[in-house]
């Protein structure tokens, strides 16, 4: 019977389904978008991961750009985390934003997703664009409300972020040793009040 | 007769060499470094694979670093700058470091190549520990021993790379505008404090 909506006909699921094919099929696509970034990930080998057909990946899913945006809402919504970061006085958000930051990174179960979506947002243009528009938008803009008003406010929360993304990346991407084997306490004494300068310290000279 | 730009004796190629002898070098480089690591390859390898002498690679490409700086395509190598970087006072090199970053950056041949490099090395696992290697051994070494001694002199460099890493990441791969649209000497004056604290500055509890 020809689907009302789409006008497609309806043929079922092809080979593979079941009820945990749809979590398998997530878990697989967060490991070869971890492993080969954006542009390496094929449909063919997250279908042959995670057991089932490619067909099936698609009925689930639809395109590679569909299932990289499943794949990135897996993870907690950063925008939720903010009320946290930004809630209490300005004066004194510089380690508590480092120390979500931390808290979110240092669990095992986003830790992993989380690497995956780092490499293919960084690896590839499109997710990179997509992945700026998301975070100016959700994230950036309502750190730049809290600090403003001032014109470099924009500026401000621009290298919060600076060092938010390259602390994630250096620690839990590249791994670089000294910084990886640090621990959290050590890593807020020392980051935090960068992230603090940057909210409300002087940052460069007055246009 | 004497290379009239170079002033050196031209006393022509080592054992091996021939039209083709850079290009095999070049490729003979590329596995040895994608199979071993930046620290475990070894020019005698590389020379054996291409079928030359260890001296004719040193004669096309210089060192071990010069030739990674090749195969990754890359027009200047990194460590070369690090006298610029690291040659005078400590106390005064926070600035100097992220001006030297920039001016690699800002460079129009430079930066599409340090782009795709960043890219590749982010989103492929295999490829950012190469990265990691050749980083530690021919950059973040020398800035820690220029740090130390100590026994975070480590951490330190490292907490220097976390925030060069983030700002070019920002600025050139994701291009976050109110980071992007800054002039160079805007960003010098607000990170290079940042690169200062983390050289000489306090970065944390005692331990």
């Amino acid at each position: 019977m020809p689907d009302t909506i789409t006008g497609r006909r309806r043929r079922g699921r092809p080979r593979g389904g079941g009820s945990d094919a749809r979590s398998r099929i997530l878990h697989a696509a967060a490991q070869e978008f971890g492993e080969f970034g954006y542009d390496g990930a094929t449909i063919r080998s997250i279908a042959a991961k995670a057991g089932v057909d490619t067909a099936l990946v698609h009925h689930y899913f639809g395109t590679k750009s569909d299932l990289f945006a499943a794949v990135i809402d897996v993870p907690l919504n950063p925008a939720a985390l903010l009320p946290a970061m930004l809630g209490g006085e300005l004066d004194t958000a510089g380690e508590r934003i480092v120390r979500t930051v931390l808290e979110i990174w240092e669990n095992p179960s986003f830790r992993p997703r989380g690497v995956a979506v780092l490499r293919s947002v960084i690896g590839n243009r499109r997710s990179a664009s997509l992945m700026v528009g998301f975070v100016s938008r959700e994230i950036l803009k309502h750190l730049s409300e809290r600090i403003g008003p001032g014109r470099d406010a924009d500026r401000r929360a621009a290298l919060v972020a600076s060092q938010i993304v390259g602390l994630v990346v250096t620690r839990y991407v590249l791994e670089l040793p000294a910084l990886a084997e640090a621990s959290p306490a050590e890593v807020v004494s020392a980051v935090g009040p960068t992230i603090q300068r940057y909210l409300t310290g002087e940052v460069g000279p007055a246009e």
